[in-house]
């Protein structure tokens, strides 16, 4: 029977409420566990602000989106915190053990608070399932049958316009979301941060199915840049085609596609409505699963160790090996895709 | 038993494949009816560029989004066309009637035309629902289902980030959309070309959700202007706040919004992916009841009318009835909505 | 400034919680109006059991499905009810008038209630679409919807298996879903009450498609029975085909067509999920129109009467118009539809 | 350069189409393979019905659910087959390979064909999640995900009337479907042939949640027999309950539970509906990789090997392996689910 503290942190993701309701019904009934939830993420923990996490405050949550906790990004070891202020505060509300679910940030964060002496587990999060020590992160399958839904949408459009569709999606620094996604609506082409193609051969990718008939598809994620646009001049380059630099990698490639080829081109943002919502049967199932295991690690007193999915298993995984490097899409995977570009 | 040409011109939208197919299935089934399809609207009148149209060619595709004709924005009457264009082509095809699938410009033509004796049957098509005739359009229901759902996605992270969500949807001169989807999410504002809103009362119904502990949601139209906009020294002003002059309404307000506030405002436009892919089933009925009614006109010899919807009734208008004045949201419309803003 | 009661009755319908909310949230606003629920329809009138609805109880509810209020087929005027107990408990518990939401039976009750002189405005609610003072009723949108959805999916088996595939939705007296979603997914046979189709003309309809080379398509409504159905030795022999009575019209209509046609027939009954779950875009706006209509009617006192939906606008009509009589499909709906058969 | 011969046989499975377009893309693309389709199955191989799959014949397919080549049940060993029969066949048709798409007695006829020298390579597929050597198969996240919205939807029906609902899925040795739809649903009860429960616990699973204010919610396998059901007196005593023997399981418990526990109890069977459609993206990336693997296979002339997923990546097992045992909900994967029963 321990007294546990829930908090989720960093951008929303579906099924975070899923995780919460899974720890909360498995401590309750597997050891009479107590739970608190901290109020936006590391923010409530320096403040002590708290609500109770009972069998009704959980029920029926794990298929909205979002977080009832709410969440933030503050940083429990930026000012006005720190790890004796944090030790303070759970010592202060009698709490045993800390689920810290979040991304790189909260369980870099948890890492050092739980090397201090602080107990802690850790439940990954990121919709752009960039974590190495996981197979997959709850979210991920969410974002990416949103976007593939979407996208579907957008091939129709493209089809009786006969134009070169450009669909943006999540991913600063991995292309996961991006292939996957393309993947699934027979992209014409997948760019990806992790693969800087040429402007050249984007073209090449656009005219072939255009030459055949077919309305060119490309899905590209947000952080992707192409290797033009990482010169310095042309990236001022930019400039000059009266393209403002806050717009996207999507709003800004329509005009330098259309113009090359001659073919109508249109981008749009898929933004926000993938990380939000309703989560898919299987990121349901994965959070559960992982908040299931959450309670078994505090049970066993695994402190820092982060709960994770290899192949069809839950395994419990050191922190620190959780933050070893961030996973981008392989070149194999890449190469696999690429087959059927153009 | 006629030789019947069909073209879907304009933006595309969600039915138009329903409808073609019930024209063609039903005017083979009736009357041995024979028909053919312009290639991209008008374009394809112009060039005589057709498929043939035969129960095979219309095989599954009344749940397709787009258009299996293909659509351009080609005017008939414009350079390269003609009345007497028209009329030649037409009969060098053995085309005893054309059936015009198509928004205000189609239907425009479609009269002049008509009114030189070529005979023709109008059927209307506009996400935006904002022909007059009809008391609804096929693709609109589609539209704001879509745009609903992925508001619904958007709801969620605003709640779990204390942010204001402003999703951008279509309607340049219509707020048809932006009403029906922004009652369906229980939006704190809906904002459309209709209604000169000021952004006093914009902030006052973004705050006031705000200090109940909600996440406030916007949803605004693509055509809507505030007051302080429509000021030729304001809209210099925008400049000021350094955001491009072809960034949407969205992402216009959100500094605004978020400046005069304080609150963390996001924008989302939803974009293309409102008018693509599987209609809805409502909409697939009304495109099939159309498509029917063309059919029992062209066997009246009704040339120059339009099929509509009124009530739960297929009737037909005349073309010159369909032109007379956009359908604009009416005040009584938006001032209901309006008893649960803020 | 009113005390109103708002109670659910009969079987649950997507939109019942919208309904609810623009109720609660309307008279808060408009005249400072204050609520209370009656607990499972008509039942929590008889028991007083009752829950307060301000503000927050509404919160975020119009997309659920279901009612918050919960229901029951209690009659008010039968068993342990009636007019003189209902006006007692009303009064004991302050309420000035009662928005009854419900279908035949609960406006029926209304009807006699507002007869007695309590207080009542009747909101219709079907998700048969079956009354007929109102062109539509809200949940019926959601259930061709998902009618659609799910039958779309049947045919691709019945494509790949080269199967009869038969859907039974709901509809025990109208076959307006049936309708509806069979227009929607081409269906070859729409089977309804008010048609009482022979099994000559069903196998026909089946063998058409089939020699063509589709997977025969029949959309049947719970209500349906054949002409031969309808005599009672072929009732006797039914049992002879050794399939229960119990079964479903689908389950009895696929032996039957196997046997005369010698195509692989399957039968799926779509049940209750046609009736729950989140309603669609197009049901929440009718709920939250009818339901702020309510509220006007109970400000304008015009005790005895029913908001419903007359082609776009919302209007009001008397009880007892409500109850004429049962809505069914007209002959001349059913024969455009039938144009598309076989 | 080889000529290859692809097949779907057994109950069809969203994302076949994507393995054939993969397969067919791939192959052009890499080594201007060409390719023919057996028409249903095996039965096609039997009947040297094939059709050509080049570039245009698999366009746009990989959402479209079902497979476009037809499927059957034909077992290529048995009556009018036969291993020389096979031989004869495909060289008559110049195939050098034969990629065989399906479950476990296609890759069992594959198998021995394979043994006797015929080249073949083996794709795993079945809705049922149940073969060892993959991971995962396509179809399965499809299936979970159809059966978990309309499982979702079922609920707010039992909520609203305070019933029981039992939802049937598909499942008939193995219960991942349920496992999967019912913790994603957060299902009271999850009923699967690996796990005999007896009636005593259904029903105290059942009655917990409904003390406590909830409707239970069971999610029931096809396959699934309660204790009792396996004794040979209950059988015949279920008939007492004059329910036919062709019913369903969870049309058998219905009644049970109801008399057992006094609460309103439905059952719905989800039936086709789990197979058919479109797939999910997750299952069209896992199809189209599995696709490009075979080609992978046929070029390094591996023959008597099947493509599978384990953990992220695509491995080829021995099609021995693949058929060595039935792949069955381990305990500790129930386990795991059960701590949130009742």
């Amino acid at each position: 029977m321990a007294h546990i503290g829930i908090l989720t942190s960093g951008g929303d993701c579906p099924g975070l409420n899923a995780v919460i309701r899974a720890c909360v019904l498995c401590g309750i009934r597997r050891s009479d566990d107590t739970f608190i939830g901290f109020v936006d993420g590391w923010r409530g923990v320096l403040d002590r602000n708290t609500i109770d996490l009972d069998w009704m405050s959980v029920r029926g949550i794990s298929k909205l989106g979002g977080t009832i906790l709410g969440t933030s990004r503050t940083n429990p070891l930026g000012e006005g915190g720190g790890i004796e202020h944090v030790r303070t505060n759970l010592k202060a509300l009698g709490v045993d053990v800390l689920i810290a679910i979040g991304g790189e940030g909260t369980l870099a964060a948890a890492k050092i608070l739980s090397d201090a002496g602080i107990p802690i587990i850790g439940v990954p999060k990121t919709v752009d399932n960039d974590l190495s020590a996981t197979d997959y992160t709850f979210g991920f399958d969410t974002a990416v049958e949103i976007a593939t839904e979407a996208i579907d949408r957008l091939k129709t459009t493209g089809e009786s316009h006969h134009r070169c569709m450009i669909a943006e999606v999540m991913g600063r620094n991995a292309g996961w979301i991006a292939l996957h996604a393309g993947m699934a609506t027979s992209a014409h082409a997948i760019l990806i941060p992790e693969q800087r193609s040429n402007l050249a051969e984007i073209c090449e990718w656009v005219q072939k199915p255009f030459r055949r008939g077919r309305a060119p598809l490309i899905v590209v994620a947000e952080g992707f840049i192409s290797e033009e646009m990482a010169q310095p001049h042309y990236a001022r380059g930019l400039d000059a085609f009266n393209r403002p630099r806050f717009g996207g990698i999507g709003e800004r490639l329509a005009p330098i596609i259309e113009e090359r080829t001659g073919i109508e081109t249109r981008a749009t943002t898929l933004g926000h409505i993938q990380r939000g919502g309703v989560p898919s049967a299987s990121d349901r199932v994965l959070a559960t699963r992982l908040g299931i295991a959450a309670v078994g690690a505090v049970h066993d007193r695994d402190w820092g160790s982060m709960v994770a999915v290899r192949a069809t298993d839950i395994v419990r995984v050191n922190l620190a090996e959780a933050l070893d490097s961030l996973k981008t899409v392989p070149q194999q995977r890449y190469d696999e895709a690429a087959i059927l570009f153009g």
